[in-house]
């Protein structure tokens, strides 16, 4: 009798971070397309674009301008998301059983968004920057995180939690082509960091350990997801991946936050990050887009919340078959649950095989 | 003091059906945009594309010829995401604490997917189909329910939940611009639904009532968010919308699925999305592109599940500011949680003073 194969058959996997399901159909990636086609990346942008908000020296769309830096620069987002100070919101604390209280629960967000440059060049990604440049994009992640820490502590400022994320080329949303992150930082845990901290307590009161400690020991010796390590990180496409070419870079030890990174983190991170942003650039030989971020302890986390918490970074890329074809997470997947069309095994291999230390442009 | 403002300050709201936050920051719109442009929708498309895999006559991608159909047609997907036979599953059940057992939970998944041509016409989306011809596209949803229904029960066919979409419009992956729908019958319940029978069945307990009756109750009397109504359906932009232009068609009385709707009922379904779609293309003037399905019951289902359903359809559409500038819902909102940049009020006082009976392509 045949076996089930699951590089052939359809199968659902569970994601225990978010307690939920993905459908994996790893036939489907032949069928015809005649969708849209994104814009493949402009290769030669200029060092310096004299219409960039972003660049060195220009004046942003407020009126600002920048100053000459030289380095990774963080500056207040003029379009931020939330803001410090709004006047409270009146509620209903009659606790009367109104449909209204039952139906529209609401509440007030304050916090403070940021925007990270990564260097002054206009054309430097991640992967074409220098090591030790990248060092410095992760020395102004953890003072950023010590400040706001800090701030909140000291000057009662409505900070609880900061999402570090970084939306790279247009597939993605960015609005602006200079290489940049941003850093949101809201007086409530988003909900994706509070669910993920529910599974990490779940787990460890099921089990009397470490989901990420299991998770990592399983997928070393399993290699089949792998795609990167080093002393301090690895990297490898979720069991339950949800977008084509997914991974997470994850510390193989549990440290809570970046706050806590030594020297030697600090490298090892950096490394890992421009190897795998190589590898996503050589795959099909484009500017590869995609959205990451890292999870880590909220700010002056409690015991329960340190306990729970284990850094890590999530990289989510559309394309799916080539530089100009993505994964459109659409009708099914919005209205069902997300559907893949290889599955993460494939994926991983396609990443491990692929050169992380010279990127193709090099090569040309 | 300053009052708070819901359409000037960040909050958050509560999705009660998804158990889930989205933050809404109303003021972000403003902000200058320099990223992707869609390609607006091209007028003028054929009525006939001899280059058309859907149109009638021609070849599929697998050599299939489709018949000379007259009205909504439908037929099996040539690249299903799930097929009705497939070797078993192999599972470890010796309940052993294996970390595998622990962090790979995987289920089979068999079922069968098909698509919906609605009309043999290349050129006619659902705001373009006369209100008759509409009627043709809510019978066959409601007879391929039926069938499938029968198919598990007699049959024992894989299928538990058929969950029927479109994706309309490259900007939302469609792969052929063939006016057409899907339906996708597994053997599961996905997520999505799985997740709101349980806040229903959650609902009712709490408050012995219908989720979807209060709802329905309480948006009639605010009137903010409400879009349109007839006898049988309203269209609210829901509190807790995503989507800029996010919407639901609820059936106003409790109807479990398609499967028991009469004549009334499908001629009121049909006006109601024509209507709808049509204040869609007119906002922007354009083809207006979106993700909707609809959310019954299972089929065959239990009398906890039938109690716990309710007929309504989900509008997901992506455009914010123009035909070519669309939402992203990217880095924060995939690593943090949804945000949105107008208010659910906003959106529906757009959409209700739209024309909904004169599509702008009659007045160029
Ligand atoms: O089935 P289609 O139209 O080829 O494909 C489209 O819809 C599917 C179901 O939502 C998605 O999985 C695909 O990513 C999308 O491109
Ligand atoms: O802040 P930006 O780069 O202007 O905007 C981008 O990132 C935001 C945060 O993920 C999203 O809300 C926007 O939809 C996206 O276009």
């Amino acid at each position: 009798a045949q076996q089930f194969d699951f590089s052939d058959h359809s199968h659902r996997r569970y994601n225990p971070l978010t307690d939920s399901w993905i459908l994996v159909s790893p036939h489907r990636a032949k069928r015809p397309w005649l969708g849209q086609q994104e814009a493949p990346s402009k290769p030669n942008a200029p060092a310096y674009d004299s219409k960039c908000y972003l660049c060195p020296g220009n004046d942003r769309a407020t009126g600002v301008q920048n100053p000459n830096y030289e380095s990774t620069y963080i500056f207040p987002n003029d379009y931020a998301a939330v803001k410090i100070d709004q006047p409270p919101l009146p509620h209903d604390d009659s606790g009367k059983d109104t449909l209204k209280n039952r139906l529209f629960k609401v509440q007030s967000v304050r916090g403070n968004c940021f925007v990270i440059c990564f260097s002054p060049k206009h054309n430097l990604t991640i992967p074409l920057m220098k090591q030790s440049d990248l060092v410095q994009v992760v020395n102004a992640w953890q003072r950023l995180y010590n400040d706001l820490a800090r701030e909140a502590r000291e000057d009662h400022k409505p900070f609880k939690y900061v999402q570090i994320f970084e939306n790279k080329g247009t597939a993605m949303g960015c609005s602006n082509l200079h290489p940049h992150g941003q850093a949101w930082c809201l007086e409530a845990i988003p909900s994706e960091v509070s669910q993920e901290l529910k599974s990490f307590g779940k787990y460890k009161h099921e089990h009397n350990a470490d989901l990420f400690a299991d998770y990592v020991k399983l997928e070393s010796e399993e290699k089949s997801r792998l795609v990167l390590e080093n002393d301090s990180f690895m990297v490898v496409v979720p069991y339950w991946a949800v977008w084509p070419f997914e991974t997470m870079i994850i510390s193989k030890k549990k440290i809570a936050s970046i706050s806590h990174f030594d020297q030697t983190q600090k490298e090892d991170l950096a490394s890992i990050m421009k190897q795998l942003t190589t590898k996503y650039d050589n795959l099909f030989e484009t500017s590869f887009p995609y959205s990451m971020g890292i999870h880590q302890a909220p700010l002056n986390a409690t015991g329960e919340e340190l306990n729970n918490s284990w850094f890590h970074m999530h990289f989510y890329p559309p394309l799916l078959r080539s530089a100009t074809v993505r994964k459109f997470l659409v009708g099914f997947e919005l209205l069902g649950e997300p559907q893949r069309d290889l599955t993460p095994e494939q994926a991983a291999e396609r990443l491990r095989k692929l050169d992380g230390n010279v990127h193709y442009s090099e090569k040309l």
